[in-house]
């Protein structure tokens, strides 16, 4: 399979696998896809060493990074990280972090022993702490695009990495947001339907994708939100998208790098163990139900804060749910972002299995649709 | 196109159109599709009118009828309608009325000539009033296929449905739903997404349909839930569905029997402008957001009540609300049921232009998909 969109960025299948894990990148990217390393979790340094692994071992395979900066949070236009962070502790009440760690403490999951504290919190879910993040990322060869994971970049940062020979892409759950990316300049619209995993919108992805389509013309639409099989890859490809994005079908798979635990919750959950949630960031977020959302949906419980805010409050309890997901009851209270298809992941398989697996389910399903119409 | 279902129920193509309009029934059916007659918001009499005009103005041609007999509701066992209606009657608080009455005036919307008052409120939302629209139904020689709206019917009356040659059909929004449904006896599984109009769960459709189609084996599932075009009937089939299941697409065609203001609204709305309530019927149904879906959401006013009350609180706002559709502000309180695909309804089209536009995407569709393996 090929299109456009593979030639300009030198891949086999418009298989986009977005990932934490730099193993994943590597894999997915060597089978023929482009791997996407999510790079909100990491300060600069640690972006640095997981860029330097990469490039160390994907050989001359392209690859991507996501970064974030929102459309909207509190503090925008602040530039000096400290004093931003300084007026957003002001934001946030005492009730919201005791509350946080009791429910940490009732399920067992042990203190961080380097517990850095409120400092941690502000990640790179703002303009400030994604530019360093992004500046890192343009200076690898064989990054061929950036991606945003919410909202249209600015213009200015658009520029930045088209002056550096990238494309850009960015997510979207709306046909407004689609048209405002293509307004400023993005060169991939990622239209996620309300299935994905991780900050997601309301529309289904099968309603949304072909409006998005529709509305940007000839700018190139990945299909995000729902695809976990490649029967899902060709429902998007009739539909008219140039590709897919996924995300939950590399959280189990050999290479990521997780606890057992935590990949046994993805294996054992339905597609109704998920929920839209605004409770780990700040904004409505598709994650595995828990006692945790449970908790802060409760009507006698804190509410929510804004992004980057609640990301603040919850900083120390992801890190601590990721670093002891088999301990005590940790994955009742863990953040495992994850979208709708989780109900369709049921094995362990490794990144290049996934990979040929979609591309034999996709040519499956294109013989079982040409086959309707020779029986006419 | 054509497949096993098709030669089973005598149609030319698998577009199943859902339907209150006896003329979309017929146009349909004429056009190869099925129309398909939503009965529960007739009585025995009414119905037996409309099966009437359909028999005597489509031919040759098959059709099918749509049920309700809700897997669970209050009332459940009792045979007696009259003795039904009063024991609801005694869990409806006066508030309930009261409010729904307040909406209504506030909003202009006139009184009713021939106001029946409670007693109108037990529609067909029962096993007690589904089972005479049902074996109304039965004493049509076209109609070859019946389907219930909302869970698994009871086994006796497949069996019922059977003995007289016809096919069952059944919605269902989760795959245990499905499961249940084969093991009733159902010869074809509605699976009905998130998107869709009407009663509708929270699992996207493109999720749901290929985890159903799993699930049942050589059983035939229809896709539901978001189809509004050709591009996306083409994505279900490549999902494994034996056809679709539409409705939305039907509300505002040349034939539907509807005021031009409410057509207005759906050309008008986008998806965005559905929301999941529970405020007509009872249980979650999505529909057009609107004063009334906001009103009943809201912190201080009551909360609606269990299917089949609440229906019977709002029946005389359904029927208010339809027969006064281009009055004052009935369109901000009417019950409107879309679903999301309402976004790619922009124009009136006949049902029949409607049918033959959705063959043409479709094979355009598969045109689309084959060329990206030729250019390989």
């Amino acid at each position: 399979m090929n299109n456009d969109l593979c030639k300009k960025l030198g891949i086999e299948s418009p298989i986009f696998a977005f990932t934490h894990c730099r193993d994943v990148v590597v894999e997915v990217s060597k089978a023929g896809g482009l791997g996407v390393l999510g790079a909100v979790g990491f300060t600069v340094e640690q972006l640095k060493a997981e860029l330097d692994w990469i490039d160390a071992h994907i050989g001359d395979k392209p690859y991507a990074v996501d970064i974030v900066i929102p459309q909207k949070y509190e503090g925008m236009g602040e530039t000096d990280v400290d004093t931003m962070r300084e007026q957003l502790e002001t934001l946030i009440p005492d009730g919201h972090r005791i509350f946080a760690e009791q429910l940490l403490t009732a399920h067992g999951v042990p203190k961080s022993p380097d517990d850095n504290g409120p400092k941690g919190g502000l990640q790179g879910w703002t303009e400030a702490t994604a530019l360093p993040l992004l500046r890192e990322a343009l200076t690898r060869k064989n990054v061929v695009m950036i991606a945003n994971a919410l909202g249209t970049p600015p213009v200015d940062i658009i520029e930045e990495i088209h002056a550096t020979g990238r494309l850009v892409g960015a997510l979207c759950g709306k046909v407004k947001q689609a048209l405002s990316h293509k307004k400023a300049g993005v060169d991939i619209i990622i239209a996620q339907g309300t299935e994905g995993g991780g900050h997601t919108g309301e529309i289904g992805s099968l309603v949304l994708w072909p409006q998005i389509i529709d509305a940007v013309g000839d700018t190139p639409v990945l299909a995000a939100g729902g695809i976990g099989d490649g029967r899902q890859m060709a429902a998007a490809m009739c539909l008219g998208a140039a590709g897919v994005w996924t995300g939950s079908l590399w959280l189990a798979v050999e290479e990521a790098e997780a606890d057992p635990a935590e990949k046994a919750s993805y294996f054992n959950a339905t597609s109704e163990d998920t929920v839209r949630s605004r409770s780990w960031t700040g904004k409505p977020c598709r994650m595995l139900k828990s006692d945790w959302t449970e908790a802060w949906a409760a009507e006698d419980t804190p509410d929510p804060l804004g992004m980057p805010m609640q990301g603040m409050v919850t900083f120390d309890a992801v890190k601590r749910t990721k670093n002891y997901a088999g301990v005590a009851d940790t994955q009742k209270v863990a953040f495992n972002p994850v979208g709708q298809t989780v109900g369709l992941i049921n094995q362990q398989e490794s990144c290049r299995q996934v990979v040929f697996r979609l591309l034999n389910e996709y040519a499956d399903s294109v013989e079982r649709i040409n086959s309707f119409l020779e029986d006419a």
